[in-house]
């Protein structure tokens, strides 16, 4: 199935899916969207019709969703994940309005800022990175642009 | 209070402790030491005598209960502390059995080895880990003499 066969990217960042749809694209299952959704991390649009209730998750949502799951993925826990989201939705707004537009490299990461600290999310910079990785201390990195062509492609063969 | 005031090194790998020593030395609270015991992550000597069940930790129980702590602090979940303990466990049954005497600088690393992939236990190759960090990949640096010296200065002065 081709989602976006006939449409260009910059129509797709208005198009909705289903619940479905987005445990598919994404890799979360549909128990994690329910409890996500019950916890108020991503909250999809709900369609109250004749038929019943729709739920409906936009391109937003999807990339919200992608990013729990590289997160929980690398074995973070959901804490971690969850206050990651909330702080990129603070401080790059714009970016996760419209993950597919935003082509600037916008990179940040999870550090370890002292011995005994937990991960903060921070500007990546190459150089602390690495200066944190030589005294031994972690790094996540999370670059915006690579979660939006993840995302990208995984919206262009469902 | 100086546990071990008159007591080197060496002894105190010979050394016993309470669960409240224990929590109070490598800042697990007592509700997870309880929990890592039915969850035989970390298991105790338990002495029964006529007064009742007493449970001891050896050193190599702190070391053990420190990594815990010092992972689940840095925001990874607890399935991938649990596995990471295992792993070391397996390949360094020396250094587990005396965290306090092994002075070799052992080094791992959490290394996300692809684009999808979870963390994975290696050993530490700082030029593998700038790389890593160089393609956005994710790096937690853990190094035995660290995790080691740090057990000892708590040890010192709890």
């Amino acid at each position: 199935m081709y989602l976006i066969s006939f449409c260009t990217m910059d129509c797709m960042e208005e198009k909705f899916f289903t619940s479905t749809e987005a445990a598919k694209i994404t890799q979360c299952s549909r128990r994690q969207l329910q409890y996500w959704r019950e916890r108020k991390v991503v909250v999809p649009t709900v369609n109250t019709t004749g038929k019943g209730r729709n739920v409906y998750y936009s391109v937003s949502d999807l990339w919200a969703l992608s990013l729990m799951q590289y997160l929980l993925s690398m074995g973070l826990s959901f804490e971690v994940c969850q206050s990651t989201l909330d702080f990129l939705r603070l401080v790059e707004p714009v970016l996760v309005e419209n993950p597919l537009n935003y082509k600037a490299k916008k990179r940040f990461m999870l550090w370890q800022s002292g011995e005994n600290e937990g991960l903060r999310c921070v500007e990546f910079n190459e150089e602390k990175a690495i200066t944190a990785i030589q005294n031994g201390q972690a790094i996540i990195p999370l670059w915006m642009e690579t979660l939006g062509e993840r995302l990208e492609k995984k919206l262009q063969v469902v």
